[in-house]
């Protein structure tokens, strides 16, 4: 089993002390990128009048629109696989029948 | 340009007027999304008991993990992509050598 790891993290402004599987590293990735998306909101001065619990609601939502993006290439990414996928099928039947082709050819020549 | 939408939607058993450039229909999607998450924490009792910005920093790393996990999926479809693409390079080789093959086998013939 993989060792718990305590991890202090600076989070909006805030120190937290994390604990859990994932590495120190990971979660200080995390950390920075959470903070960027926090400092992006903090500059919008509208942003800084709405009470406490909105501007949390904006960040969950910032953050899960970035998640859902990813999905949705997640998606765009395994249609295209699907149609290598369809190209390779295809062509390796060409290579095939070329190849039996050349094989009668090559009997015939005997 | 796109029209602006207000939506309401309830996050955390609170609702909030939503306005911004997305569908209603993916607004409520990804509020659905974090109430799953919010739920799923909530049924965890030592959660409760955590001051309320270490809760709200919890959730926004819970969010932070489904997104980074999405961003390692499609690194690992793109090495598919990638794959797929050498192989069929491979194999249009291949395919073009057995045809360059077949003709040469057929002005043979004649």
């Amino acid at each position: 089993m993989a060792e718990k790891t305590d991890a202090q993290v600076n989070i909006g402004g805030k120190t937290y002390t994390l604990s859990g599987y994932e590495s120190e590293e990971y979660l200080h990735k995390v950390a920075e990128y959470l903070n960027t998306r926090i400092d992006e909101l903090r500059n919008d001065r509208e942003f800084n009048k709405l009470p406490m619990d909105t501007r949390q609601v904006l960040l969950n939502l910032t953050i899960a629109d970035d998640y859902f993006k990813a999905l949705a290439k997640i998606e765009e990414l395994q249609a295209v696989i699907d149609k290598k996928e369809n190209d390779l099928y295809d062509i390796k039947h060409d290579l095939v029948a070329a190849q039996m082709k050349l094989e009668k050819a090559g009997s015939r020549k005997k």
